[in-house]
């Protein structure tokens, strides 16, 4: 077992070090914004800090050859113009709770280095990542001054808890001013076995509901008296559970509806109550719309004759980054850049949870999340590779060449 | 308005006064029991006390021409002889908690008659029931000094609560030694409109489960992952709620299943919960039995191959008293003292709760239920008619006579 010290190490691992010495615990950025923003101002970023209640968010740009307000005369489409591209990095700086601190190896805040394994809470998910995109872009502006269009970051404090000010209130502000991210990789850790393996290039949109159906309490001796809400709501939900909502397509499994909490009753076996709480959820996909999913339930809850209120949340439309037509360019350049580091053809998936693409997304960006193994992260002994980060860096590295010096 | 002082009162309202005035909330007899035995040793009965715990129970009986071990000649059939015949007053000093006491016109332990109507906790339920029984008695016995068959009362402090130390404990002591009841009323609250108008000639039967089915919890967004419970049991708690139990007979209507509660859910709307609970029960005729109802029940479940856990309730068995055959006397008997009383017929009916009629029918007694309305049981301002008491003791009067004396 070999134990290494801080300040033996490469760039990355240095940087993805001091970010994790930071105890950033959602919604605290912990300094690691400040420290990000030194490393880019450093290599000709211009930051912009854009704090939202408890949330700190940083907009960070370099621009070659072309201003902000010559990018906002082509808003709305990928330009064919390479000058145009601002090409994005997003992530966050906070991180999930450590949980039971009994139960870590090493101190959570004190990043340790094990047989080539970073451990720290913020590892894999997603400072590791941070540090990566950051050594890259360095390297990139040091090799290629005068790329062309712009490199930016979006990094909030706020994606691991209620996201409400964070990554979605950037993007209203960008949107505002009519300021347009072209390509954009978050540095979600994508990855299954090996760094790269597998690029998320799309989420299933996300709907939640709270159904409450009412019947008519009473004593259980009295049947005739009653309206028995679980017997009346059962039949729906059944109905509900079981429709073929589509088929899916090529980026997406079918959509899936799953009711993940039902309650009814006063606790008392001798009662039957007066209404019966549902919470579901559907993961859809780009053949379904809040919308049509709405009317859909909505549908068969009225053709079940039931007295019913119903209270939707929605948690994010589904996005799709698609590998044709004219978008073919970054999906290519992205798995390319994987390809030449790791030897290695990456995998496209939609699988999962939802993340801050589906705040990128809606305004036409073309997104995808690629960054190292998740196989601990939100655990305990949360760690990544130190050689991931290595190639990461590479990969990140390429994927800036690939689309900002292919055209030159 | 008028407010009558007790002491100005009739022997029924005078003697339901004084028990009223004891707070005797479950367990708890309060010195009633004491009071009732007193006066019924008055009358010939010899008293004898059976506590059980947190209960006191009094069982009284008085014989005339026959003793306890000529009675137990003949255990198991109604005799033709009716100097064998046990004719039993049943019923409870305790009663329900007096619930928000602000909402109470009249303290709920001083028992007020404004209107000819008595306020007070227990009045309907079942106080002045006892008061009745106990002046028909007196005046019974007045009466008829050398009535046929005996006279006793069953009295138990725990008919609202758990039941558990109170009628069922004093029928298991009578049946170790063989001693039976032949005919039963309970004075439990049976009327509708007016005193005497419905009958309770049985009950149906009460089974209750608490059912848990297992599924594996995981991520709504992995449903690949999971196997929702919810999903997996609706379907057969769907079947249970409409399968078709039994179609009832003449005297009960057909079994009822109610679900009472039930409970899924982590509380998250994206976690799919590992496991369901649900609460129902069964309130059947004597078309079936336990034993039956458990294995219908459990060959749905298997039918609909889950992984479940089951735990039964047997709260109590069906019991029926017939109008046909040898046991027509007793029905007949009760239905020519409401008559003759009221002047009107009496309906008979099985609906409504348990009572201890469950305890003492399935030793051979033939039971019924007859007393006072029961609009405002377990209520605030529970009352009962002053006029109506006047009639019970009237109507229990003519019932002793048509069973006690009608073969003279």
């Amino acid at each position: 077992m070999s134990q290494v010290v801080p300040n033996e190490q490469s760039p990355v691992i240095e940087l993805a070090i001091d970010l994790l010495s930071r105890a950033s615990v959602t919604p605290e950025d912990a300094g690691c914004q400040k420290l990000i923003a030194e490393r880019l101002s450093a290599v000709g970023f211009t930051n912009e800090s854009m704090v939202f209640a408890d949330t700190t968010n940083l907009w960070s740009r370099r621009d070659t050859n072309i201003t902000i307000e010559d990018q906002a005369k082509t808003p709305n489409t990928p330009s064919n113009n390479s000058n145009d591209i601002v090409f994005c990095f997003a992530g966050h700086t906070d991180v999930v709770p450590v949980g039971n601190l009994d139960l870590w190896n090493t101190p959570p805040f004190e990043p340790t280095i094990i047989d080539g394994m970073l451990y720290a809470r913020g590892a894999a998910d997603m400072k590791g990542s941070l540090a990566a995109m950051i050594v890259a872009t360095e390297r990139f502006v040091e090799d290629h001054p005068d790329h062309q269009g712009s490199i930016a970051y979006l990094i909030t404090s706020d994606e691991e808890g209620p996201f409400i000010n964070g990554t979605t209130k950037v993007v209203d502000t960008l949107e505002a001013r009519n300021e347009k991210i072209t390509y954009c990789i978050i540095g979600e850790p994508s990855s299954t076995n090996s760094v790269g393996d597998i690029v998320k290039n799309g989420r299933r949109g996300s709907i939640s509901a709270t159904l409450t159906v009412k019947g008519k309490q009473g004593h259980v001796a009295y049947p005739e008296h009653v309206k028995n809400p679980i017997h009346l709501a059962m039949p729906a939900l059944i109905e509900l559970s079981q429709v073929e909502w589509d088929k899916g397509n090529d980026y997406f499994p079918a959509t899936s509806f799953q009711l993940s909490n039902i309650n009814s009753g006063t606790g008392a076996t001798n009662v039957v109550p007066g209404h019966i709480t549902a919470l579901f959820n559907l993961r859809y996909s780009t053949e379904l719309t809040d919308e049509i999913i709405v009317e859909r339930v909505e549908a068969i809850l009225n053709k079940h004759q039931l007295d019913y209120d119903i209270d939707w949340t929605f948690n994010g439309k589904p996005f799709i980054t698609e590998h044709t037509g004219a978008e073919h360019g970054f999906l290519h350049a992205v798995s390319q850049a994987i390809l030449t580091v790791t030897g290695n053809e990456t995998q496209l998936s939609t699988s999962g949870g939802t993340s801050d693409g589906r705040f990128i997304a809606p305004t036409g960006a073309q997104v995808i999340e690629l960054g190292p193994c998740n196989a601990t992260i939100h655990q305990v002994n949360e760690s990544v590779s130190c050689d991931d980060l290595e190639k990461l860096v590479d990969i990140y590295y390429h994927c800036l060449v690939n689309v900002l010096c292919s055209h030159k």
